[in-house]
Formats: structure tokens, C-alpha cells, sequence
């Protein structure tokens, strides 16, 4: 069993938390002995993400219980977090407990501020890359990458990046055959019209 | 001013609301003068969604106010509203208010089962295209297009599909160029891996 926790927090960016819940929760809804997914935040309750909308965490910090995956996700809120010591410690923490921690979107300037990308390859939001540089020069920055799987520790690039970021690891963790299946149950063909 | 109203409730799909939701966030938040966007349900609350995450419902059908646009996703939650009177007589009313009703996925059944497709071309998630032809065989269902716009009905096919019908509203009410700013702030340039 695949334990997933979805990291929530005000000012989180929407579909950063929401296109990875999609789907590693078409994965745990199609095969309950697999994968489990949960939502979580400091505290349980509502956060404001960063475009208006109101999504809710289910468990706190102080009772999610152990992960085997966490996603960090991006957004505005990732700014005052790069400063917030309380988070950072939390964050190291977790590299202690958990084995595969991932990102998208700016949550890897946060993974950088706490230290936990020294030497490491790793993205973020094309708009961030060079904070991603500044915050950490050992980081080996990858400018074009759509997700860097680097082990224990998988970064993507913006936003809607997080998709891709999940369907890989659904394969690496269930396999290719079980990804495809997420995928076309998405009906992710895309076709951007512009 | 374009007023959008994301519909929620119970069962709704995760990435049915908020694919559009960050689309639209992201013009809104960019050009406030342009747009604006509301999550509502039928009562202003929590709402749980098929794959377990609660979104929350800034307003109500009463006090949503006036919209130039609607998105009905889908999910599991349409099954029991094709059978709904009440919430198929609300529907009907909206279609006399709302100048452009769209819908993502199975949204579109609901549109079905209302009647407001009939000789019309429309699709859906690639699991329901023969229940939509059921629900009114006077529709001309289009298996193979990513989202149909008729005008003043414009509704998509599977979950994803939601991010690039949403796109493509921004370009016909806004222009291309900003369909195209928002797309590059998504960093919406999708890379399925499997």
C-alpha cells in the first residue's frame, strides 16, 4: 500500500495539489490495496488557495500518520515559507520519514530553502528557475525538463506539470499498464487550442 | 466583464471544476476587469468529490448572482441528477439566464437529460458517448473532438479535457494572445509519460 499525502496551505496554487490528487486518485479508486491518498495542512480545515478557491485538508501534521509519498505544491504561499522556519524544519523532517518526496511547481524552491536539493538535479515554474538558483548554487538546475525523477526526490516544473509528475510516478511505483489505464480514464489526450 | 460560476456538487470530479477553475483563475487574476470567477452549489458549504477532496462552495444558487458563463462538470454526482427534477428545472432556468453554458466530462448528460441538446452536436467523456446518444437521440454526438463549441453551448470530452475547452473560452472572449499568456503561466505544455 502507497500512502500519498497532498500538502495543502493558504495561498497553495489549485491545480498544483489538485491535477496530482486527480491522479493518484483515480489510481486508489481503481485499486484500493495500492495506493491511499489524503489531504493535509498544519491544521485540518479550509486554506484560500492562490486563485480563489477553498479546498479543504482532512488530516493536520499532528495526525496524517506516515507517508510513503509526499507533493509539495507551488503558489504564492510558497513565498512566505522559504522565511517560515517552523515549515522548513517540517520539511526536513519529513526527508527523515518519508521515502519519496516530490514537488511541483515552486514547492521545490521550497525543498531548496531547507537544504534538501545540495548537489542535486532538480526544477520549478519557468519564472523561478533562476530563484531555485539563487536559493541553493549547488542545485543542477534543469531548465527543460517537464519532471526530474532523481530517486528519493522528484521535482516537476509548473503547474500543470504536476500531471505529467503523477502519471510517472504511477508507473514507477504500479507500473506503465496501470498509468495507462489512469491516463485514458482522464481521457488525457491533450490539445491545447492555442 | 465575463462572471464565470463553477458548479459544485457531492461526487463533482476533482479536476472537471478546477482545470477550468486555474484557467479562468489565471485570466482573472491577470486582467481583473475582464473576469471573474465563483465556485457555487445549490447551498453555499463543503461539497466532497469523487475522489474524496472537499472543495467548498463560496455562494449558493441564491445569492450567486447574474453569470455570463457556466461550467457543469461531471463526475459520479450527474448520475443521480439526471433523474433530479429539481436540479434539471434549475438547469433549464439557467439556460434562459446564462448566455454560454459549458460543461466538462459527463456535465453534459445533465444538459442531455434537460433537454437542452436536442438536434444539437455536443460530446462527452468517452465512457458515456452512447449514454448521451440514449439520453436524446436527436444529438449529434461527436466522438473524437476534444470539446464542441456550438455557440452558446459549448461542452468537452473526459476530465482533462475541461483545461483545454477552458482555454479555448479564454481565447474566443479574450483573444488568442491572452489564451496564450495564461496557457504559458500554466506552463501548460502537457508531456504524458506514459
Amino acid at each position: 500500500m502507497t500512502r500519498i499525502g497532498i500538502l495543502l496551505f493558504d495561498q497553495v496554487e489549485e491545480l498544483d495539489a489538485v491535477g496530482p490528487w486527480e491522479v493518484f486518485g483515480m489510481w486508489a479508486r481503481a485499486c484500493p490495496e495500492e495506493a491511499e491518498l489524503v489531504a493535509f495542512a498544519r491544521e485540518a480545515g479550509p486554506v484560500r488557495a492562490a486563485k480563489g478557491l477553498t479546498l479543504h485538508a482532512d488530516r493536520g501534521f499532528a495526525d496524517v500518520g506516515p507517508l510513503d509519498v509526499l507533493v509539495h505544491p507551488g503558489g504564492a504561499g510558497t513565498r512566505p515559507q522559504l522565511k517560515d522556519a517552523d515549515h522548513l524544519a517540517w520539511v526536513r523532517d519529513q526527508r527523515e520519514r518519508v521515502p519519496l518526496m516530490t514537488s511541483v511547481c515552486t514547492g521545490s524552491l521550497v525543498y531548496a530553502a531547507a537544504g534538501l536539493l545540495a548537489g542535486r538535479p532538480a526544477t520549478t515554474h519557468w519564472g523561478s528557475l533562476d530563484l531555485l538558483a539563487e536559493l541553493d548554487p549547488t542545485i543542477k538546475v534543469r531548465r527543460d525538463d517537464r519532471f526530474v525523477d532523481d530517486g528519493d526526490m522528484v521535482t516537476s516544473s509548473g503547474i500543470s506539470a504536476g500531471i505529467d509528475m503523477a502519471l510517472h510516478l504511477v508507473a514507477r511505483l504500479a507500473g506503465a499498464e496501470r498509468a495507462r489505464k489512469v491516463r485514458r480514464n482522464m481521457q488525457y489526450d491533450p490539445q491545447p487550442p492555442v
